[in-house]
């Protein structure tokens, strides 16, 4: 069977776990704790970054990236599933990737940075630390505009690229389940983004990660909710 | 006739103008100023990030990230060259992509983000400062190590990638070419790295890009220099 190393709380491996289920691709997922730079681990992705995605036949796809266009390359070698990471014309196609660039570099930078990475990895890492209560409440801020975002999207949409589920939508809500995970989303105050992240929340893919637990951390009363 | 937004000195434009020569593409370009934050270039790039690529038939293909796919999903609506800017099987096509995100996210946040950000786009920035100093000794630090790893893959290959030209190349190459602009890229003590670099300065592609001027700030001597 295929390996994927990963992390509960990475927004990049959460992404590429919805999408390997998605497409079909079973995988025994290994956690992997990147910030002890485990020389095995380095081995396989020089970069240090998750996740890293070890197809059956043995070499390393590292970082989402990689991994989501290698999805999408290998898809005539899998039986015929409704999902696509790309689907549409080039052109669509363009918009699907300029989403996932908007929630994997973007939203990553100016939210999950802030929240999961300063409360979450910070606190493993070497020089472990309490959370800057300043990225915080920049993350805090920036977490209002970009469900705002969402919002606007799905106005005119059925899902965040258009008229199929996608990619992008898988990226979106990796982040957002991460933050939701710590409790950080306000959702009522956000509906049309809470209807769309309900929509994915509902798919059987989520499930798993739905049960995922991190020492330390208690997941929000209604992280695990469907009728959250 | 297709437009490319870009500004000289970004790296992420300087990639797309690379891909864009070596696939025949021809655009006419037009230089955005991105921190004047213009309504026009938010309607197109809601993310305000450069480039943008406004295909003939209009549309508007926005960020590296999208592009260089964009111009990969529409290789054979034009006449065929040598050029693939992801070239090879679906395991070679995830290493180019590995390589494109260790450039283009990686070296940019280590690298870039330090020495061109700090040193040119702060200036012209809302809020202009003077470079941080301690911002500009890390990235000159991560800059040999990048170095050094550029040299390692050359090592065992003919380019970054693998046996041919990729868009890892010109993602690479993009931004040493604005680290060079600036006179940051200590070549001498990098021989490897250098010979890599100037098989692909002295592409066609790229002469272009060593004609380009940005006010205030003189090329290094040995910029535009093929027998640098």
């Amino acid at each position: 069977m295929a390996n994927l190393l990963h992390h509960p709380l990475c927004a990049f491996s959460r992404s590429i776990r919805l999408a390997l289920d998605e497409c079909g691709v079973e995988v025994e997922l290994e956690e992997e704790r990147p910030w002890e730079w485990r020389p095995e681990f380095l081995v396989l992705n020089p970069a240090g970054t998750l996740p890293v995605f070890i197809p059956e036949e043995g070499g390393a796809i590292a970082g989402a990236y990689a991994i989501s266009e290698y999805l999408a390359d290998t898809m005539d070698e899998r039986p015929v599933r409704g999902f696509q990471p790309f689907p549409g014309d080039p052109a669509a196609r363009a918009e699907v990737r300029r989403l996932v660039d908007w929630f994997h570099r973007k939203f990553q930078d100016e939210v999950t940075d802030y929240l999961v990475v300063e409360k979450v990895f910070r606190r493993f890492g070497p020089q472990s630390s309490s959370p800057n209560m300043e990225a915080m409440r920049a993350g805090h801020d920036n977490l209002r505009y970009h469900l705002t975002y969402i919002g606007h999207l799905t106005e005119t949409r059925s899902w965040l690229a258009g008229d199929a589920m996608s990619f992008a939508d898988l990226a979106a809500a990796a982040h957002l389940s991460a933050l939701d995970y710590l409790g950080e989303v306000p959702w009522e105050e956000f509906e049309p983004a809470k209807n769309w992240y309900a929509l994915v929340k509902s798919r059987p893919s989520f499930r798993p990660l739905l049960q995922d637990r991190v020492a330390g951390f208690t997941p929000s009363g209604t992280y695990a909710d469907l009728d959250f």
